[in-house]
């Protein structure tokens, strides 16, 4: 029987998260019990929302508690199965978390010759479907429009602003630093990117990149920068709140002052979650699918090597470091 | 020809407004041009709108100058017409603002007989359409749900409160007073209805008003409420953001901690002014009208006599002083 390792929590954080907030275990891997698969972990996710998991605060889902396995999507590889549709060698996308084995009853095929196996937890996983869903549901960006997104270079932000790109609208990135801006625009055709951590003046960034004022906003970050980007709004525009990634590590949350924006424009401000299109998944999948196979769609992954790091990269995810979807090799 | 006098704008008011901030100006009544008919002012609306037209901010609409006269709806009789379809004698809906004559083309004819003529500036007018359409189109309550409304003895707030008991729903109000409180309650029929002023644990009291959580809520203050009621929405709450009455006044805007449960709780908040539906009114009058008729809409109004005291009617509305509608009868 193979070994197990596995990161559990060790302790809640405050504030930014720490190494020392995870403790690694060592165990036999468990045994697939009837219509369980015994599942070898290939690519484990890293994601914003972990912070939300592992916090005390209320979040969406239920939180991780200490000693328990840390959770996260990932895709790997049957090697013993009791389940009645899946046998040995067969490629999965699960929910085992941050460990090298798992068992299950709830994996989902996937195909290795459309995509490689990573695409799954990113442009073809959940970022891919948060951005397709959030930008075309709620955001509803019509040709001519600007849409600008935060995190421009991320698994969820590149992926919006090249779906506007497509949709005729003019593509506003913003981002931390020179290189991902340069990727932004050079790379992935956005019309312009903003380094909001070399930008002093913010918001006179957003006047020159949208001369035309904004007419969807993705939100991926929250704070300064969502309060910036309020009083920058068009008239009936659409602010999608995805993500608070700057709330996450704070222990006391920015305060909105541009409200009165939301009022005088009449914005629609809507918080979203992919899972509220879950039974959608399939569309968003196949039009996604679609503009890759065609070429209209670019993505870059951010790979860190080895289960002893995936705190590490979670850490790294959090703080901006990552460029593109970041995953752990394991 | 009859004398005029007027109400004009002095200087914009930095924080509460004052007195000193209007000037009675006395001149010769007007002579109406073709097509324009000169009114005699009966009824002045006055309406919290009013101070972001005479701010600094930006606002909605086109702000009043220092000099002009105030802006305000009003209902008037006719008393010299150059108007084809309108006559001397007939009763007219205008925005001729805050003074005594008035001359325009536009003028909208009402019926004496369906409604009292003051009607047509609240449950038959602005007011009464912003709540119908505010909770029906952005709103829309569920049978079964929760509906909060803010400023609920107010020309909106109470009948938004009565539209949500008419839909089926629990329809809490927030006010300020105890007087106000047993009049949403007992006379509208609102199933609770909170003291924010004694009130020292707002979120407890709304805990304890709304033992299922929120679902709508109706926002008519912004601010502290706002932000307290944010944290208690269940998911997929709608937030209709109609009015921001405590900021209106503050020379800082309020900020606002709460928007992680716009993530969490997917909500959405969402701005609104009546003029977005001009083109349904007609829909949104024939139901008001026909709630009124069979009982089922409860109205009250606060009139101030003379135009000597608009001034100090907008001063005591602004302050949350009127209970109902706040008319001048001129």
């Amino acid at each position: 029987m193979p070994q197990n390792k596995a990161w559990t929590l060790a302790s809640h954080p405050t504030g930014w998260v720490k190494e020392e907030n995870f403790k690694l275990v060592t165990s036999a891997a468990p045994q697939p019990a009837g219509g369980e698969v015994l599942v070898k972990n290939l690519w484990l996710s890293l994601d914003p929302y972990m912070r939300g998991r592992i916090g005390t605060a209320k979040s969406y889902a239920k939180g991780v508690s200490v000693g328990e396995v840390m959770v996260g999507q990932t895709v790997g590889e049957v090697v013993e199965s009791r389940h009645p549709q899946l046998k040995p060698g067969d490629k999965v996308l699960t929910q085992l978390g941050w460990q090298l084995f798992g068992v299950t009853q709830e994996a989902i095929k996937i195909d290795e010759r459309g995509a490689p196996l990573s695409y799954y937890l990113g442009i073809l996983g959940m970022p891919g479907l948060t951005a397709f869903f959030g930008l075309q549901e709620i955001g509803q960006p019509k040709p001519g429009e600007t849409v600008v997104v935060s995190a421009a270079s991320g698994a969820v932000g590149s992926v919006v602003g090249q779906l506007a790109k497509i949709a005729g609208c003019r593509a506003v990135g913003i981002a931390g630093g020179r290189e991902k801006c340069d990727y932004v625009t050079r790379e992935l055709g956005f019309d312009a990117c903003i380094d909001y951590k070399a930008e002093k003046d913010l918001r006179g960034a957003v006047e020159r990149a949208c001369p035309k004022g904004v007419d969807v906003y993705f939100d991926n970050v929250g704070g300064e920068i969502l309060d910036t980007l309020l009083a920058r709004m068009n008239l009936f525009g659409r602010v999608v709140v995805c993500g608070l990634i700057s709330n996450y590590n704070a222990t006391e949350p920015y305060r909105l002052q541009n409200l009165m924006a939301v009022l005088v424009n009449r914005l629609k401000v809507q918080g979203m979650i992919v899972f509220d299109w879950k039974d959608r998944y399939g569309e968003g999948l196949a039009a996604l699918a679609g503009h890759l196979a065609r070429g209209r769609l670019k993505y870059r992954e951010s790979v860190v090597q080895g289960l002893e790091n995936a705190p590490r990269g979670l850490i790294d995810l959090l703080q901006g470091k990552n460029f593109g979807k970041q995953l752990v090799k394991l």
